[in-house]
């Protein structure tokens, strides 16, 4: 089942595809829909079934948002999770944590704060004077049902509710200036998510790939049976001490091919377009634009 | 201006000290009092008035939580931000990020999940099995008010709302073996946090004392006036990209005097008391104790 979040004449819905081009919304208040899939997932697993609208609406006039507009906590990522990409980084000279040998002996985990999140078709904002190395990472993105700590691996993929994309959008300079990768991946606009969210039966962890083009050009061209630490591994690690919860969302990092895999590095400027594209959930495009000081002002809270 | 978050008969409030010992409650609904003192912030950043209850209760009669029980987003959290401290910790061995030497040249920022958040005198939580290298941090956490992106130092402290006092409890082997810091710092029950916040007009930043003791033996004496990246620096090092946000929570770091510092080091374990006091604030007392399984099942969510 696929699943998305959408604004339609300045409300948000959220609704199963249905026959690839219609949306069936659930029936939830505003302040429900606010949240995009959480309320789903929460009805799920309290048993309470969620009323459908009788009609449905065509996918081509609505605006999708992301999954999850404003995710419960910061989005767990996992950092260097594919072989040639953790080479790849190592060389780039950006690893801040390269000292300790390309390929982790453990997951790396960092996060991005939940106000990064944009819509699957939304712009990338950079600011040149604060970042001049902008990079894409596409990554397959697990969303956790039920929550729970001392999760092992063996019962780990009960706890998954499903997958979305992300594109974990990275300021190279400000993740090696502070060695810590807070900074460098929380930028404003930084975590394109959609387009659509799908239940964990239609994703096969063995065999799935994830591709991402710039303006055209393939640059990543992965599959998810590569990831170093596998979706179970990273589910046990982290709720080893740390009590998951529903709506968690865990990047499962991105495989070779960044903009600073290259010699020189190729980084985002304006204009170019971003697509990534993981089977079975779709695709999500964005455009990379420079942020604009006028919205400096609107953007403070 | 110091405020408290407590519960008194099975309900959450949130009021004003008066007198040392007389608590005035402000009259909110259950859902802002849960919310601790986020609603009090933003009714102020709205020129909202917030009434005040005619009677005051006694402090004792009261059990404290901490000020923000479940904050926004994750904690910004600063490392090595003193310069001793810098220096144990890069001797220590367990710094991944001590190959770039050990006074950084800008802000580490990291992040501890909302729900590391405890009371001021609730227990530490260990689980021996996940981690027998259970550490404390005293730290300075700044409160921000109004938020914003692009915020220059010189109005830096114009943002910031207040102060609290923060346990930055960190399993050093975690954090050594993931490199990124996250699961280290995030651990269950890994901030406790209290025991009021005080309004930033309370606190002096060039003098305030921080200091830890562990089962009364002093540990930590240090002041603030010895940060590395003082308060301003570090908003307008995070605004820079990073929209702040009302209620955003930022842990100045800890200094010299961790367990981690000693040779051999000397970490926490059952049974014992850590004491953090902060000069204007108060102090926090927390217990460490033993993670029991049986809790596992009631924190699945």
């Amino acid at each position: 089942m696929k699943l998305v979040v959408f604004e339609r004449e300045g409300r948000r819905g959220v609704g199963i595809l249905e026959q690839e081009d219609r949306v069936r919304p659930y029936r939830l208040t505003d302040a429900e829909a606010a949240q995009g899939l959480q309320p789903i997932i929460e009805a799920r697993l309290a048993g309470r079934v969620l009323p459908l609208a009788d009609v449905t609406v065509a996918l081509e006039g609505v605006r999708l948002v992301a999954p999850f507009p404003h995710p419960r906590r910061n989005i767990f990522c996992v950092g260097k999770n594919y072989h040639e990409h953790a080479h790849e980084f190592a060389r780039s000279g950006f690893d801040s944590s390269a000292a300790s040998g390309a390929v982790p002996d453990a997951p790396i985990i960092f996060t991005k704060v939940p106000e990064t999140v944009t819509g699957p078709h939304d712009p990338i904002l950079m600011e040149p004077r604060v970042s001049a190395a902008v990079d894409y990472e596409a990554e397959l993105c697990v969303i956790i049902g039920q929550g729970g700590r001392g999760i092992a691996k063996a019962e780990a993929l009960a706890h998954v509710w499903g997958y979305t994309i992300v594109n974990d959008v990275t300021a190279r300079d400000l993740q090696a200036k502070h060695k810590q990768w807070l900074i460098g991946k929380s930028q404003d606009s930084f975590c394109p998510m959609g387009p659509c969210a799908v239940t964990a039966d239609e994703i096969d962890l063995a065999d799935t790939p994830v591709r991402c083009w710039v303006n055209g050009e393939l640059r990543q061209n992965a599959n998810t049976r590569d990831l170093i630490f596998d979706v179970p591994t990273l589910i046990e690690t982290l709720s080893a001490g740390i009590t998951l919860l529903p709506g968690d969302l865990i990047a499962t990092g991105t495989p070779v091919g960044v903009g600073i895999g290259f010699n020189p590095p190729r980084y985002l400027k304006p204009g170019d377009r971003v697509r990534v594209e993981i089977g079975g959930i779709g695709q999500i495009e964005n455009e990379v634009q420079e942020f604009q000081a006028q919205r400096r002002a609107g953007s403070a809270a």
